[in-house]
């Protein structure tokens, strides 16, 4: 089949899944789940396949390590299909209920955004994650795995496809799309993909960002600081300057950089420096900071990189505004944490700060949407649109308006002597 | 100023704005009411001159009216913000309020979007209009208007800053562009503008969305349908049908098609057709409509025309599920209505029917943000992302996450044998 013709297949099928019940999709998903725990051997036999063939191309480790969907991943992913089921269904909830006028009655329905477009990476659990939620969220899903993912990625589909089938949910909800070219016809086809969720390294997504007409929800970078108040308490200081850049350092919501407050600088620099040493942590200093702890200067370009290494960037600043404009000029409005014992500061910052997530004492590591509550996470956003920071079944609903009268037509409304509205808010759900 | 530093005092002025308080932002708008009242006399001056230009340029009839500003543009406009001044304030709402452990509390809530991109064609009361929507959800704006209202623009752009100024509102919100290559170096700045807002035809729509990476919140076209279930009552058919299509034909909220269930098309047809006769609406038909009621064949292109005219396409369907798909495949997922007495076919209609505003027995010209009890309206979006069908203050906000803490670390929720996360929902506001 052509792409555009699975495109169109997802579209119709995504029209007929909006109006499946929230019983029928939880239990399509408990299929999904036995039947993916039923093909274990066989999704790990592709997958030593695939694994066997990025070791001949010389794949980096890794990569391959992110590859690999072995049978602790298998129940890794059953525990999170089984863990979505038990999340409410976002779909059909009433947001907004008005009376107009007499018997002409207004309700904002959430509903699916209609057809997502997932391109991702080496990742094949990324495949299983995202198709379940967009099931839940009753969303078709426009799949294009990594070519070093292929056999794992068709098993994974085909299992997934087959068992939502056996369960009544529409044919062709879930199309996996295989080959290189593939990428670019996804970002043409605005006509039948709403929106792009890319998952990948940041090269990968800024590229997507800037090919493609058709919504894009994704996160460039984490760019986040601790920043160190003069009111801070220096124990709480240093448990969460150690804890946000250590705890775990590849991922997006690790700190990169620090901001200590002149007044405490002397005496709080040497005891970050000597935790931070001890953790393996490499400093890369202002000028200010280099002459109190002594450590290799910072270049104009550590401000703004993401290292997601044992490297942090320390800056003295001469209070609370500098550290906040030296957020919003150099952070990528991810995450960012004030530490202070000032509750007046940490409002401040908490407000002026344009970031996802703003935290006052306590970790940058918690910006995650298990850690919220949120359930299964989407991603994480760094746009201002839609959706932003931790991403849970949330961002892929959207809303429509229905309008439910008895025959009402506009013109009384309008003219010299209209009749006026009542816009009275009603607590009740729409009734259809 | 080079357009770049414009930009860059925006964006600073934005996240200032963000934290004036809702009385603060109120009180500007009432000296921005008063001071284009007291200007009135400088900015019809202005605006003869721009028409005078205008029509020595030899502007279009429909376009002169639009570009005109004279002093009852100046009541009705002043009225427009006397009613923004009354809506609650969109920002600053708790939206979600969870504990996440002891002392670990997690608030979510709607803050601006930042800096706001408009490019408008030449009305230049969308300035006036969509500056204050902004300024009442603390958003900068950046403005391009339409070269033919330069002067007017100009006059309207200096009288708002100045009395929002004087309010004490940050300098620098609010920027007018003036210059033809504005408009491609704003489309280019996605690091300082969030969202653009296009206001014109359709193609300066899709131009504006072909040419940037920055989100863009617009309708494409407004291709509404009216379709007569077999169970309609014929009064309210007919009621509907001449409403939707003839009450006002130049809005994108006016019905475009018609579709009429075979199993009433030769009893309902013809009483249609004199009423649509009697108002002076040329009717394109299928072949089938065409035998019943003789009139002009539409040609494939009908089915997906936007006629802004006293034209309708009319097409008789076999039943309830060709209407939906021939609206799902031809509309343009604005507005389309059901006429019928079924409540189950009106609710397969709401359900299946993909469009921002799905309707049951009433006229399409209702889908507007003012009848919906939305007050002001940003604008239509025809988009599935952020904002769907009449947008209000709200398509203008989004959220931010705060989380407040003690000191608290991610590192105790981790492990072989991690504490597990309270997540009790908190019925109370962000405190700070």
């Amino acid at each position: 089949m052509e792409i555009i013709q699975l495109a169109r297949a997802a579209k119709a099928a995504g029209i007929r899944l909006a109006a499946i019940p929230s019983k029928q999709k939880d239990l399509a998903l408990a299929q999904i789940r036995d039947a993916l725990r039923d093909a274990s051997s066989r999704i790990e036999a592709a997958n030593r396949d695939d694994i066997k063939k990025a070791q001949a191309d010389g794949l980096a480790k890794p990569l391959l390590k992110r590859l690999t969907f072995d049978a602790a991943k298998v129940v890794e992913v059953c525990q999170g299909i089984q863990d979505l089921i038990h999340l409410p269904d976002p779909v059909g909830k009433t947001l907004y209920a008005m009376e107009l006028d007499d018997g002409l009655e207004l309700y904002k329905v959430s509903c699916p955004i209609g057809v997502i477009g997932v391109v991702f990476e080496s990742r094949p659990d990324a495949l299983v994650q995202i198709s379940t939620l967009c099931l839940k969220s009753g969303n078709a899903v426009l799949l294009k795995g990594g070519s070093e993912a292929q056999k794992t990625n068709q098993v994974l589909a085909e299992v997934i496809a087959q068992a939502s089938y056996r369960a009544g949910i529409p044919e062709g909800w879930i199309q996996l799309l295989q080959t290189r070219e593939d990428v670019g016809q996804i970002l043409q086809m605005d006509r039948f993909i709403d929106l792009i969720i890319p998952r990948g390294s940041n090269q990968f997504v800024r590229f997507i960002m800037d090919h493609t007409r058709i919504p894009v929800m994704g996160h460039a970078e984490g760019i986040c600081h601790v920043y160190v108040h003069q009111a801070a308490d220096p124990e709480k200081a240093i448990r969460i300057i150690v804890d946000s850049k250590c705890q775990y350092v590849a991922v997006c919501n690790a700190a990169e950089k620090l901001l200590v407050d002149q007044a405490v600088a002397s005496s709080l620099l040497p005891r970050i420096k000597a935790e931070l040493d001890s953790k393996g942590v490499e400093i890369r200093g202002c000028q200010k900071t280099c002459q109190i702890i002594g450590c290799r200067p910072a270049t104009d370009q550590d401000w703004s990189a993401e290292y997601l290494d044992y490297i942090i960037a320390v800056k003295v600043v001469d209070g609370i505004e500098q550290a906040i404009d030296h957020i919003n000029t150099f952070g990528s409005h991810h995450t960012d944490a004030i530490v202070t014992e000032d509750q007046a500061a940490a409002a401040r910052f908490l407000q002026m700060v344009d970031s996802a997530d703003v935290f006052w004492n306590c970790s940058t590591r918690f910006s995650d949407g298990y850690r919220y509550g949120l359930g299964a996470e989407v991603g994480i956003s760094t746009g201002k649109i839609h959706a932003r920071g931790p991403v849970g079944l949330e961002g892929l609903v959207i809303y429509k308006w229905k309008l439910i009268g008895k025959g009402h037509t506009v013109a009384p409304y309008c003219g010299p002597d209209p009749r006026p509205f009542r816009h009275r808010a009603l607590d009740k759900d729409c009734p259809i």
